[in-house]
């Protein structure tokens, strides 16, 4: 297991595996790695011969309030458990070593950023585009995984792979859940006892939502004054956003006739947890 | 010598050179080939196992009033021309195989790009960025070679390449001359026989320019000014902007105490040329 801190580091040990003709798969994440991350790293070391993890807490998607500094770390336990789901490597960079002073180069994907936790957290998603592309210039994956939690995230990280011809394959992987229903995020760690039981409201409300999608409801705006009443009776919870919105354009929909997401972002308290899923017609 | 019009030809030739362990040259053009880009390829012939060059007129790089559709295009001259160079093959896409409908990712270069020929051609280095990067993305040549001419375009260029991590090394190209000095451009088409002559105000001032800096004058201002009694000259020339500027961060000089750039921006009737040169300190 290599723990690599320098950009030329991962561009020669890449280089070493295409020599000999290997396979490379790329899991990006932001550490504090969990069950969710361990399920990207198994598919990518099952898919791939090689397999990369980077570990880096990115500071330019996160806002000025947001929780950048108190953002959980920590590199010792995520080399563990990279180890043991089967990386080869993990890059594990510090910020001075991904942006230059004068950084003056941004990438941005319009339509869909504007919506959902783009039109929550401004400049959120160019931060996530600038540090992917940064990052699959320099792993050059033929695979790249993640996680479907983030589902605007991996529509816009599609969208820029396209437009901006990267070779690369971007993988998609399903949401990994606690056994009462939460899904895995970094984040739970902020929860206390009590909104940890309350957290339980954004899987509740979605298995809601998908109970009636199977019993034909088509309204979304039904489902939409079905979900806020639901959310209501939650007091530690405050909406952030519920969406139903077309799958692919991420587009609002009013009547339910194709493929839809139904986001979710909720306060419960000061930690802001999403979740959500895909129905497919 | 391959004609190639796909993305995935592209792909497919550059990773059976791989293979081989060949390097890749590229030389990005809008075709109309002259002797300016036939020094680019011949340099890249020299300095790698196989060369691309890609002809299009990219679209997204000229703003709604200029000369797209009256931009000159003659593939089987410019072919010819990058055969007789020692090119390999030419990529010469339809717009159609570059962009989607709703294409929607931006890749922008803040700073060096409000000066200059930004501030007259508001889009025009993000239609430069993004088509570079992409054409980056799809060729991976390990040196892409650039002109001179297009002094704040390489400036630009290598900003983004660097800011991106892409890995590839901007290889800068010196100006190539007509011998009564007009700098090489694919415009120069477009000049009537008055307008040709009168186009030799941009290298005559610079050579004047650059004889004063050898006399040792360092205040911009007083180059600015004698540039500009010498424009007055040329009834056909109109100044778009003649500036001196740091030759890294293309910044305002008033004391020449480092390297610069004097780049030179003027219509000749209708026609838009630029000329320009870096004068070491």
């Amino acid at each position: 297991m290599m723990l690599l801190k320098q950009i030329k580091e991962v561009r020669k040990l890449v280089k070493s595996w295409r020599k000999e003709g290997l396979t490379v798969g790329y899991v990006p994440t932001m550490g504090a790695l969990h069950e969710g991350h361990e399920s990207l790293i198994k598919r990518a070391v099952a898919e791939n011969d090689r397999v990369i993890v980077s570990v880096f807490v990115n500071p330019t998607q996160f806002g000025p309030n947001e929780d950048y500094d108190a953002y959980p770390r920590n590199i010792d336990k995520d080399m563990q458990l990279c180890m043991n789901a089967g990386a080869v490597a993990v890059f594990n960079p510090e910020p001075e070593e991904m942006y230059f002073d004068d950084k003056s180069t941004s990438v941005s994907v319009s339509g869909l950023t504007d919506v959902l936790c783009g039109a929550k957290r401004p400049g959120h998603f160019n931060g996530v585009c600038l540090i992917v592309s940064k990052f699959l210039n320099i792993v050059t994956p033929d695979k790249a995984y993640f996680g479907q939690k983030d589902a605007q995230q991996v529509a816009v990280i599609k969208r820029m792979v396209r437009d901006l011809n990267i070779d690369v394959e971007i993988i998609p992987c399903p949401i990994i859940r606690e056994e009462d229903g939460l899904a895995k995020s970094s984040r739970n760690t902020y929860l206390s006892y009590e909104e940890r039981k309350a957290a339980l409201v954004l899987s509740r409300i979605l298995q809601m939502v998908r109970k009636e999608l199977d019993n034909g409801e088509r309204d979304a705006n039904k489902l939409r004054e079905m979900i806020a009443e639901e959310l209501n009776k939650e007091p530690l919870a405050k909406i952030d956003y519920v969406e139903i919105v077309d799958s692919d354009s991420l587009k609002h929909v009013e009547v339910i006739e194709r493929s839809i997401l139904v986001p979710i972002a909720v306060y419960i308290g000061k930690t802001r947890l999403i979740d959500n899923f895909i129905y497919e017609l």
